[in-house]
């Protein structure tokens, strides 16, 4: 059962050749109630309204989840039964993501934002300078990644072009050329002292929430720059936004933004938007690899293996991801 | 004779093995007059406001005239006596001025600044799109270069990174992997029409004056991203500003701006800041470079080279520079 509109009729047909495809953007309530205990597998874009805990509880057949989000963190694990199969769609996003979360970089190394919005409203002069503060050259400068996945190795690779030595911080070792392999708690703490521009692409579970917090950002350079383009629980907000206020040559330019009652929120806590040493854009890093198609055909694939009675990829830990406030998208 | 204080005391050490080494700024009117007739090298970065045409004319001994910007079109060319040799300091700020290449084509790629403004000011939502007209990926797009010098190849350099192949337009034919490269007014019509991404790096002399004029402009992709590093008179100010406005989907950044009174000036004739589609920034992107303290040095280097009676490099042709509104820097 394909629970969005987004995956395209090349794909459906291919599913058709081993399964029953259902739409349920097409059925109506009844129908689809009628269905739920027979189906086996749900390809899943946003967890879809209408999978309530009571009508999960009658998908007796299921066995795989497919997400087409990169993350998985939407998925209400705790209401899946042991036999079901949840994989995540990780590097189906990869280039693009990372080229968004270069463009955050280089946007906050350079301050664009801040020096556009000075010469609109007519608040800088040429030949003005800060004695070279305004502007961060990254060139041999250390580039912490966090989470070394298909995204991670992504932005490593326009880094290597940037002459940038790499620090990853990952769970498995990495042994790529121009890289440097980190793991563990110790591993974090130095990427994060010793990178001197950071992108945190880690997916969200129980062990990775708030993994930057007010212990880790004390240790970081004060003028690092750190950027988000994951899932913005896994910094901590008020440590973040204390860090900023009382640290100005420190930037953080994310993409991505904290939950809210289990959904993520362009409202925050803090007041982020008056500090100058912070760029949000609205989480449109992921949405733009999705116009590409990718994504969908991506998840699709891993459907098919499964299907043709082989492993799928990305198989996610449930037991990383059970938590008592699922957090959406 | 050295006319600025940005040279450091090692470089000026290093001169005073082979020459006698004279810091204008440390001189009195009355003593800078003295000297002038004996002067064989000047090392200049903003031309100097002592350097008047009558102060100049009687420079008789000149016979190098050595830039530490980058450019050397704030040179008065028509007031030189023909012997005098005049060097840019081309290649300098390669990898400073690239970097800043990469963070305006990138932000006007993904539209940071804009997004940034709209989420500042709720005037954006999570999950609003525009069909993924929003974001461009770069991916697999063409990347034009025109003018294929230091900061050119080493644009190239992060182009690859990014998995673009690359269009170079220059006088010298490139022989690099990943590089087709075009010459003439032909090639440069090629490389505009057929790019996705254009990066300026050429040196604004009288042959590229306005070189991307409407002409140019209408034949380019109504989505492409223009991104000017190098001089703002390299583009017809009036031209681009009404293919802006009239093509949404095309964009400008820019961090260099058109002269006024022959001087750069954040003043425009077009009100270019009221539309979404132009980035720009008040000419940072050399000052970065001039922080690492390699462009002076670079500088005194070449001057070394012609004291040890060597052939400097980067020596420009006057003929292409002789120009009767001379511009500032």
């Amino acid at each position: 059962m394909i629970t969005t509109d987004v995956v395209d009729p090349g794909s459906i047909r291919a599913l058709s050749k081993y399964a029953r495809v259902f739409s349920s953007t097409a059925l109506d309530e009844a129908s689809l109630t009628q269905l739920l205990p027979s189906i086996d597998i749900l390809l899943v874009f946003f967890w879809p309204s209408f999978l309530t805990p009571e009508n999960l509880s009658r998908m007796s057949n299921l066995r795989l989840i497919q997400s087409i989000l990169a993350g998985v963190n939407h998925i209400p694990f705790a209401q899946l039964d042991k036999k079901v199969v949840v994989c995540s769609n990780a590097g189906a996003y990869s280039d693009e993501v990372a080229e968004y979360a270069w463009s955050l970089l280089l946007s906050a190394a350079k301050r664009i934002v801040d020096f556009h919005n000075a010469v609109k409203t007519d608040q800088w002069t040429l030949r003005r300078t800060l004695g070279g503060k305004e502007v961060t050259i990254l060139r041999e400068k250390t580039l912490g990644i966090l989470g070394y996945g298909g995204i991670g190795s992504a932005v490593a690779r326009i880094g290597r072009g940037l002459r940038m030595p790499i620090y990853a911080f990952s769970r498995k070792s990495i042994r790529e050329k121009g890289v440097r392999s980190f793991q563990g708690d110790k591993g974090l703490s130095r990427v994060l002292s010793e990178s001197d521009a950071i992108i945190i692409s880690l997916p969200l579970t129980k062990l990775t929430n708030k993994i930057v917090g007010s212990n880790k950002l004390a240790t970081m350079k004060k003028d690092a720059i750190l950027v988000n383009i994951a899932r913005g629980e896994l910094v901590d907000e008020t440590a973040l936004y204390e860090h900023l206020r009382t640290n100005p040559e420190f930037r953080y330019a994310t993409d991505v933004w904290w939950y809210r009652d289990g959904k993520e929120s362009l409202k925050t806590v803090n007041p982020f938007f008056e500090l100058s040493n912070f760029i949000g854009t609205p989480h449109v890093s992921g949405p733009s690899g999705l116009t590409t198609g990718k994504p969908a055909k991506f998840a699709v694939v891993n459907v098919l293996r499964f299907l043709r009675g082989l492993k799928p990829k990305n198989i996610v830990d449930p037991a990383e991801y059970l938590v008592t406030d699922r957090q959406e998208y």
